[in-house]
């Protein structure tokens, strides 16, 4: 008989869980029949002790198996879908998802709401009038079959041990274990029935993983993941020490994505769609498109027009526009040495474009707009960025969250191209 | 402000946690604002990662500071108290106690009962009719007055966030930490007032730590904390590979324990019982009593009478007997090579001395005897030991626990004396 008090020593005693034991345990724990003290103590000591790749495959199998597979019906092209591990201004889904359509593939986007100081990929969609998120399985289907794309809110029943068990980590000090982060991650992926999967895996200040080294270990064990549930997966490095585009912000990031989707757009923002959209056609066996050319012809924004309003949403509404903007000025002439993602989005957060708890209302239109890129230079009083928001109050929380992040001095100021590394796979 | 994520947090990245820190943790968690799941996810951290010995100190303050202090009036007499960590036939106490007394000090011995291998003093004593263990704090007082010894129940209101704590940790996995398990027994037993204390521990199979190094880091540990909180602290290394004396089981012991005080007796019971008694005279400051003198005399035994009486026994009263006694008999003629503690205490158990669950009774008379010693000479046939209990039934089970464990060989089989190392002081 499996004990949870005997499953919780193997982990603190620093050995391998048994298939059987982690079966038990997280279908225990979804049940109730394992208690969130046990389990809190068992996450601790997996923070702690680690869990090989053997393990962490079949913890995700676990959770899994928690909830139902989505069934997703045969709509005529390759599904792929993309998982950024958030950031500062990371809007890339939503040029990234209409491009992919257009290049061909079927692209399943189920994503979450904000916390913290990273944006929620649903939460700047909802900026746009009319659009909902909440879709029936029918609806994610037809979709697909009618645009090829979908961005829409996961389900509820998709690996409900991994939403338990997440909450529970989130208050006891046991998120930061990479083989629950990849398992937590892969579950909802695999669940979700796609059948390839590209991994944006962040690392900077503005990231869940600060270094480039948690940041490839973390890369590597949901790669291991998807090959041993027969996923294909590839996962791709990329900086988070500045922010993403020009814009930290619902509208404000929704506004610069139809610029990207119009052949404009930032250039780390293009760089950055474009490389993912290589990897999700590799992985959908596409090899006919070439997703630079068809982002650069504006091919891509009629995709994004049938997604937003296949979801009830109007892509020539305008966006709403906060009722205060108030600018930070350079307080010295020289170079912008330093623009830091973490202190931007948290001053995006302040200013009312995030939520500190997940019953928190987000505002539209509020964020940041970067009018400077690092490296440029400036002259006293030069606005650098402009602070939007609805709230007046929150303005100088915002100026608070930004000394010492933005910075100008006398240069030079490299620059901080989006992909830093070779491209995982299995 | 304090959060408990970040004091989890603290400890999981192995730093000290602060006094600040501390205090509001256990604090939090004995008013139900640090949640149960939050004290596990920190008792496992604590457990992989370690408290040093301020962390300690100041985390038995905290539990301490949780409930009242007991106190107890002057009775004339210095106080001097005992703890032993536990093991199979450790009817110490009963003899101890008395002894103590009947050398000039005085005994405020607040115990427990038992759970699992290892038997309860109170468990033990209320197999005398008539002997109740639970006692207000004036008759505590009266007793230590009058008759210098007192063996009853802890009061609820010592340290509960110790009670609360240990529950916890019961069903975690996070029991076997040395700074939880030192604060766990040291705050109590400074809670009680004692101004002297002698910690007896052990280890062998029989007892909590396996290994004398495990048995000499609680004891540093315990002595740290005494040292730390004015207590004049104490401890005694003894084995426990077997069992103490040759009884295991509650009215068998308090048998043995009454031989002992009218001067006969085991030899390790008596030769433990003076080692201890001469610890606490030391600590009590008394240099003129001469307590193997004393015990073999049977002076103390007049003192045995008068707290089992005062408690509401019958000393004179027949302790009651097992309705089916059934032997083990010896497989071969040779010598007693294997006598397991950790054997003998489970076959007790199963026999119904003791207890899987707080809520379960005990069986007064159920137990075992032991007929011969380690390294004795043996016939085939010959009977090595008794097993007693009320439930037939449950002969089996106690066979199958003593199988292995009581070995008859070639020999021969060293002794195993029960002091294994110097006394540890501050």
């Amino acid at each position: 008989m499996i004990r949870a008090v005997d499953v919780i020593r193997t982990k603190r005693e620093r050995e391998p869980l048994t298939d059987e034991q982690i079966d038990w345990v997280v279908a225990g724990f979804t049940r109730g029949d394992v208690a969130d003290e046990q389990m809190s103590a068992l996450a601790m000591a997996i923070l702690l002790n680690g869990m090989n790749a053997r393990e962490t495959a079949r913890w995700t199998a676990a959770m899994i198996a928690s909830g139902e597979r989505l069934a997703l019906p045969d709509v005529g092209r390759p599904l792929v879908d993309k998982h950024s591990t958030g950031g500062v201004g990371d809007k890339i889904t939503l040029p990234l998802a209409p491009l992919v359509a257009a290049c061909g593939a079927a692209v399943p986007q189920l994503s979450g709401r904000g916390l913290g100081h990273t944006g929620g990929t649903l939460d700047k969609l909802e900026s746009i009038p009319g659009w909902r998120a909440e879709l029936s399985l029918d609806e994610i289907g037809a979709q697909l079959s009618s645009v090829g794309a979908v961005i829409c809110a996961t389900t509820p029943t998709l690996a409900p041990a991994d939403r338990k068990l997440y909450a529970l980590r989130d208050v006891t000090g046991t998120v930061e274990s990479i083989p629950l982060i990849a398992s937590s991650i892969m579950s909802k992926k695999i669940a979700e029935g796609t059948t390839g999967l590209v991994l944006d895996v962040k690392s900077g200040s503005g990231a869940f993983m600060k270094t480039p080294e948690r940041a490839r270990a973390l890369a590597e064990a949901m790669v291991e993941i998807g090959g041993a549930h027969g996923l294909r997966t590839a996962a791709v490095l990329t900086d988070m020490s500045v922010p993403l585009g020009r814009t930290a912000g619902n509208a404000l990031e929704v506004a610069e994505s139809i610029e990207v989707l119009r052949g404009g757009g930032p250039t780390d923002v293009v760089e950055l769609t474009v490389a993912l959209a290589r990897e999700m056609l590799d992985l959908a066996g596409i090899t006919d498109a070439e997703p630079a050319e068809v982002l650069a012809s504006g091919a891509a924004y009629p995709v994004w027009e049938a997604m937003i309003a296949a979801q009830g949403g109007d892509p020539s509404a305008p966006l709403p526009v906060a009722s205060h903007v108030e600018e930070l000025r350079a307080d010295r002439s020289g170079v912008l040495e330093r623009c830091d993602a973490l202190a931007v989005g948290l001053a995006a957060w302040r200013l009312g474009a995030g939520r500190a708890r997940k019953d928190h209302a987000v505002q539209a239109a509020a964020g940041v707009r970067l009018l400077v890129d690092l490296g440029d230079e400036v002259t006293t009083g030069q606005p650098l960025l402009e602070m939007h928001t609805d709230t007046r109050d929150a303005v100088p929380a915002a100026r608070a969250a930004l000394d010492g992040g933005v910075v100008v001095g006398d240069g030079p100021a490299p620059p901080r191209p989006p992909l830093i590394g070779p491209t995982l796979r299995p």
